[in-house]
């Protein structure tokens, strides 16, 4: 009897051969716009699936904010999945700058409070949130996270893209050449401010 | 000068008057392939993206396992964004039965230790995993989690999906009117062991 | 033989009779993920697919600047396609402020000299063109286009969904209620700048 | 015991609760551009699901042709799915008209011999193809199918869509009240020809 | 004016040089999440789209059951375009164990009787079919057939997807290393049974 | 403070280190079903995403018509994001035989007179325009457009794909070796007629 499935087992993996269960991202070969190519099923472990550094991040800085991200490039096992994840630390008074993605993201507080929100053509949407608390920020929205708690915060973050972009308002605007003329002409911030924020952001032009 | 800016202003408003911001989920209406429709913008406020429950769910069963979640049915903003979360709760030897989603699924360890895999027609993917790692189960596989550690464990979960399905294996065989003659057949499970479990998951035929 | 044909073209029909040729917007239902539903086909006609008012819009403004969109809510034979057109206008120094869309933006100038680009975290990707030339907005880039001739400048575009949204940097932070010092803290925007531009926006908060 | 685990079955339907296993069109409503609406899991049984009707259809006609189609419409468990099925029967010396499907065809021949293919811009890919050979028309292209053994011929046909729409060349061009002189200058094909066709296939113009 | 119409052709070709009509299967480049990068045009031929082995297969096993299946990698047409085949053949008292796919499933009857199902958290959709009927598994359900008739059964499948993967619960459970404590604590399963089933499908652990 | 914010500055780096804001397409990988493989971002310049040969061009030949188009394939920043454009010229009586897409067309005109149509297997919707006149093609449909003015025309075309494959019916039937046997069967055509314009179009067979 044990003969007669093993014969019916190796039948059925003639039926299942060709089958695609995984796509794990060779990092090696170009990217495309569905995702990296696979690497061979026999390269893979149970460690393209698994990241292990979730951990807080130094918020010793002005901002009081650390942020660690599990992304494809460092998550093989995501690749072509459509989601990612990362962990935000807020030190007192931190704060997360402005910024859209090409991706929903949702955060879930899990120490402290912060008040996160975002923005259409039409109104703020803002709550001030805590330990239990889901935000949600639309795909291509322009949000914001300050932590308004007394202490520190942490929040972990998932996206609906393995590996997102990240659009930051003044990384964008101060810090590369942009002209300050075209800056000026497009956003009718003062010349003034815009040099001061270059000079912050290491921009120039 | 305020008055030009203004006049700009609603100018510029006539370009997005149309845009398509939001769809946030009217759960009255019927669902659709895509998700709900979009319930008029004037309805909408920031509680349509906030989710205020993951807190610990009871593990006083003897599964001890508690799960949460956070789908566009509870949670109307996250309609056709392809994205949700839960929390789960495993008490000491908690486990979550196995099952597939029809949705790539992220789990991230906030407390304790689990033993967490999933299973390819080729090999167990299989890790035991704690505070700061994270697991990918990619979409459609089989996979499970038992709490492998000494005390309670905690996670949270992100899906590919607003409103992810869940099959789980016992209660799909088990807890309907499947007839035994069928399940027995198509599993290989001894009729005896069928029926324990029906009894258990109250099936009946 | 002809009445052997128009049987054979009736039994055609009974193969196409479930064909799905067609959905056009029915503006009057509520929107979905997937756009709007369908009305029934015998109130399509011609005119749901032909728009005729990509006319030059009225300059005389402080900006120079003038849009006209042909999107699904006005044109609704786009609904479902991924595509519609716009016709901007620019006098004399005209410029469009700073913006992102949830689609790709395909630009062609028509007449005039316009300077225009977008910006990565690496990089900005600017350039000045003329008549026959075309640029390329990536989905959810911000972008900023100038006039930089001497005249007018005149240009069509296209993006790749039916119904986008625009997220104007400037309306979006200085033309609603959203707390001064939410702005400061993640602009990093000095105060006074800030309440300038919310008095020009119409801002309050 | 049972008790308990009864207990844990309501405890994982909470889980479950808003799963979203199925979307069967509900027909009576207007379509949508990713299906029709769901109907309430309530109202759905198996014959959602089950096609009765992929019997030979009548070839007494000159085109020894017939075709039974299993889209949507008649199969509402296909909603949203992207699949869909017919029956092709062909008479001695039957043909379909050339076509195209906005869906990639699949067919399978069943019985009898047939010759059948598909254009590009660069070549015709055709092959005389028998019971246990399959042809795939990718999505888009012109594709022909004509009885080339001595008997009839019998396919099953795929195609990747839940409601795929078909456009036949002659019912297109001489089916309807197209112009003359539009038809002449856009193919051109002798006015006599199109008359010739017109008269046919009923069309006027 | 044949010449001209000649001149008109080329032009017309540098309209279509760069067209994208096809994107056959390189099998022996890295698969992406979106399919096989794409031979050369030059290189794909009509037995690209061709496949010529949908023929019985052998049923004599104990389990009277054959599967010959029509997937990208033996159909290099199918690439990118999101369909397949297969076919099924039963002897007497013939079934497929319990699975679940990535794709939606659509079965055929061409000869003898079954009886299908899939199994929804509410609901079990049963029915037995006979030739001319067809059945849907929705993408991700777990599903069966058995050969209820008295003679053999002869089924055509087509999927929704061009690789489908197969997750056949007992290869999955039994068919590799997973431990028999993890099976017993997430299956409720009894341990002996386990171990019996496991000697059947050579799973160790 | 300039240090700590260009501290800050490289933190929030690490937070975009893995950002996927482009996806050039590298033309000399071969293509996937997704697009090409994305070049290095070191190797991208804003000529990647600027066409500068919309020009018009010439129409001198008997059907008075010229096509200049910008696909993935001259304008690599397209790569992925759905969209591309084209410039159409018409000489007086010029015209463009009727073909279809695997894309949504979009037509703007910007000089002269043309009437447009696409034809559904129920009607012909067709329309004479003008400049600032846009008409939509929807996917799929066989379209036409003739210069139906007193002088030439001009258009701006955008399509709903990078690299959209043109479907001209008189190339697919006449322009190459497809049997006229096959072509009279599936036509309807009448022989003398295929023969006559085989020998226009360079066809055999």
């Amino acid at each position: 009897m044990i003969h007669t499935i093993l014969f019916f087992f190796v039948l059925l993996s003639s039926y299942t051969s060709y089958a695609d269960d995984l796509c794990v991202a060779d990092l090696l070969l170009p990217n495309t716009p569905s995702g990296y190519p696979c690497k061979s099923e026999t390269n893979v472990t149970v460690n393209d699936f698994v990241f292990s550094g979730l951990v807080p991040g130094s918020t010793i800085n002005p901002f009081n904010f650390a942020i660690t991200s599990a992304f494809v490039t460092s998550l093989p096992g995501l690749n072509g999945l459509g989601i990612s994840a990362a962990r935000a630390d807020f030190g007192i008074n931190g704060s997360v700058p402005v910024h859209t993605h090409d991706a929903t993201e949702l955060l879930i507080v899990v120490e402290g409070q912060i008040t996160a929100g975002f923005i259409t053509r039409t109104k703020v949407y803002s709550k001030t949130i805590k330990p239990g608390d889901l935000i949600v920020f639309p795909k291509g929205l322009l949000h914001f996270v300050v932590n308004s708690g007394v202490g520190k915060a942490v929040a972990f973050v998932a996206f609906s893209s393995s590996n997102p972009s990240t659009q930051i308002l003044d990384t964008l605007l101060f810090g590369n050449n942009l002209s300050t003329s075209i800056i000026a002409e497009t956003t009718l911030l003062d010349v003034s401010q815009i040099l001061k924020l270059k000079a912050q952001f290491n921009g120039t032009g």
